[in-house]
């Protein structure tokens, strides 16, 4: 016999966005669409900027916009929609009240209007940390007030660093563009033969598993970054030094791989070396690691140096997409209907590795209360001895989760993407 | 009956390298590996980092190299060859003496002394602006000296700022990547509610060419950054600030795109004035024009400001290539080897564009000495009248120059590139 979901669902994107944030989206209308919607329930509704366009209303009906004419899913619309990067309904960055508090109960009991204006009792949230904060304290809140309700958390982040789940949605895309970019860099500095630093700035404040994924090459092509510097470990400018120059004296042309995060022993930022300048203006000049070590390299080593800092496209790049991350998105957004139609509440889906030499994975769930507001550093064994690299088994570790593409559309040589409006 | 060229040839790549140096260069190979090698010549030579290399003797046989065992092209190598970022030969930058100069007769017996020990009477050189002085440059001195020689530059360069030619092989694929990444940021950055703007910064120091394609999807998807600044027109301060505000005043999330080389009235670049500030260390900080401004206008209009400066990428992202600019290239590389059959010297070939509504190229080309050390701005009647965007006239006038994908073959998740070690 079919599960049913309880009441109609709500879903919502928030928190940074990602190249597959909506490919988990798609996934979790794929599920709903395969409920029979009824008086009682079975339609998805979806929140526009999260919990904060929610409480102002702004709520679409996602059942009618993805069946087509014929009574069956959009196909079309939900295959651009896999394949469109950041977060179609938009998103928010909000952090809800203690459900405890006196001034929480406001904030609450303006969500739990618009619960009971659309008979909601299933919510699908999906994001990061805080958007796992989220649920667990709606979790709280609807049962102290015994609003009878089921809530997923459905993760995604390019950072990678959340616990109990083997990687999260977003990370083998964002990875993949890494990877490939910095293979792209090794070759265009190899052209010239004049001694030159290349210092790539890759996204990570806490976590350096994305600053990791530009060396996976080292285990396929067999062309990698000289060093990769992570914020899992103190960084030192003279042993930086000492790096640099005992590469300089192998090959003409060294490049580097630094997470935005690297810092010294005592905390500071290596951003913040450079943030003491001011500009003609006298704006303070804000650098990132990157831009903070080209300057101090090219004092120090007086050779040719650049910082190439990756920037937003290291999210948002869909024009290559990992195939494993789009296709384990959508399975963890369908997972988590199927979750919600058993019951499990005040969860989150998680992706297991599954024991074996294939990569094969599965979706579970965990408790949200478990895995909110903890941060996943790299693994100790995935970093050399030294501090200035990651191992091999690393590499291999990361290599199955940028496997595989998966071309988009393109109209007059432009991607074609999904838009609500 | 078949043209044969003079002797053996070589061909060299030189300047920055592009996206699609390296289909060039496997046109040229194509074109030299349907001659017959006889004791006379017809074989092709390639020089190792340029006419830099060349001149200490770094010299290979690229026939033999592109040879198959059965005696055919192989296609393999050069298919891979063609989708290969960067230049394959290695580059330099060297600027040849004065030919007529005391201290140029060393460096050009140097040179010849090359030609003679392996017979080449033919010389291809791929490059830019200063490519084509180099071979304007060999061209006085052989025919100052009597040494029969066919001279002939192939272009390349993502600045597109030769002039003659309708566009420059490399700057199709520079200026597809460009146009897609600012779709993907458009998305992302729509996500929020809050105001917020987002400068990208473009290459381009003397020509806005590249930075116009961010506007590319203009006519196209209908999406677009909200106002493009080249280097043609002057940058002021009042101006971006005004216009900043209306389109804060339209939406809240605004988007635009910035030249590298954008200047004030006096001529200072506008990255300048970032310059003053010194980091903790006393090490003088230089901005790029994107991260001053964003500093700017953060302390001006006191919003969510991000600067992102899309950098090395923009040259070297073979994983997103356009296919008419590797087909072009191809074509341009093949097309010189005809014109050198023919006795063409001294000359640089061109792309012309074909009058008619759909788009068609012709390759031709023109003496050297009219093109090398001028350069070619964005047309006046591609700029509106405010100085602060390209006109649709532009985008449709560089749309089918990014028309195309060529998917590269991947193998564990990462692009397969070619390289000569």
């Amino acid at each position: 016999m079919e599960q049913k979901i309880f009441g109609n669902a709500i879903v919502g994107q928030s928190g940074g966005p990602t190249a597959a944030i909506n490919a988990t989206l798609a996934g979790v209308i794929r599920g709903m669409l395969a409920q029979t919607v009824t008086d009682e329930g079975g339609r998805l509704y979806g929140m526009r900027n999260g919990i904060d366009g929610m409480m102002r209303d702004n709520v679409i009906d996602l059942s009618a916009r993805f069946t087509g004419e014929d009574g069956t899913p959009d196909e079309q619309a939900l295959t651009l929609l896999e394949r469109t990067p950041a977060a179609a309904l938009g998103s928010c960055r909000r952090k809800l009240p203690d459900p405890e508090s006196e001034e929480g109960a406001a904030v609450y009991e303006q969500i739990l209007a618009i619960f009971r204006k659309y008979n909601i009792h299933t919510f699908f949230y999906i994001g990061g940390n805080d958007s796992m904060d989220t649920v667990a304290k709606l979790s709280v809140y609807t049962k102290k007030v015994g609003y009878p309700m089921v809530l997923l958390g459905v993760p995604k982040t390019i950072d990678n660093d959340l616990i109990v789940t083997d990687h999260t949605p977003g990370y083998g895309s964002a990875a993949k563009f890494v990877a490939t970019v910095m293979q792209e860099i090794l070759l265009d500095c190899a052209v010239y033969t004049v001694p030159a630093v290349t210092i790539v700035e890759i996204m990570g404040r806490d976590a350096g598993w994305l600053t990791a994924a530009a060396a996976i090459g080292r285990t396929t092509t067999g062309y990698a970054p000289d060093y990769v510097y992570l914020p899992e470990r103190v960084f030192s400018m003279d042993a930086f030094y000492a790096d640099l120059r005992q590469a300089l004296s192998r090959h003409p042309n060294v490049v580097v791989a630094v997470s935005e995060g690297i810092h010294f022993e005592d905390g500071t930022p290596v951003g913040a070396i450079g943030a003491a300048g001011k500009d003609a203006f006298g704006h303070i000049q804000l650098a990132g690691a990157g831009k903070a070590l080209e300057n101090a390299v090219r004092a120090e080593l007086g050779c040719k140096v650049r910082s190439i800092e990756l920037n937003l496209p290291q999210r948002c790049a869909a024009h290559l997409l990992s195939r494993t991350d789009i296709e384990e998105s959508v399975r963890v957004g369908k997972a988590a209907v199927e979750a919600a139609a058993a019951g499990v509440t005040g969860e989150m889906m998680i992706i297991e590795r599954l024991p074996g030499t294939d990569y094969r994975t599965a979706v579970s769930h965990r408790p949200v209360g478990e895995i909110a507001n903890r941060v996943r550093a790299v693994d100790s064994s995935f970093i050399n001895e030294a501090g200035n690299n990651v191992t091999d088994e690393c590499c291999r570790y990361l290599a199955p989760i940028i496997e595989g593409e998966l071309p988009l559309t393109y109209e007059g040589g432009l991607p074609k993407f999904f838009r609500f409006d």
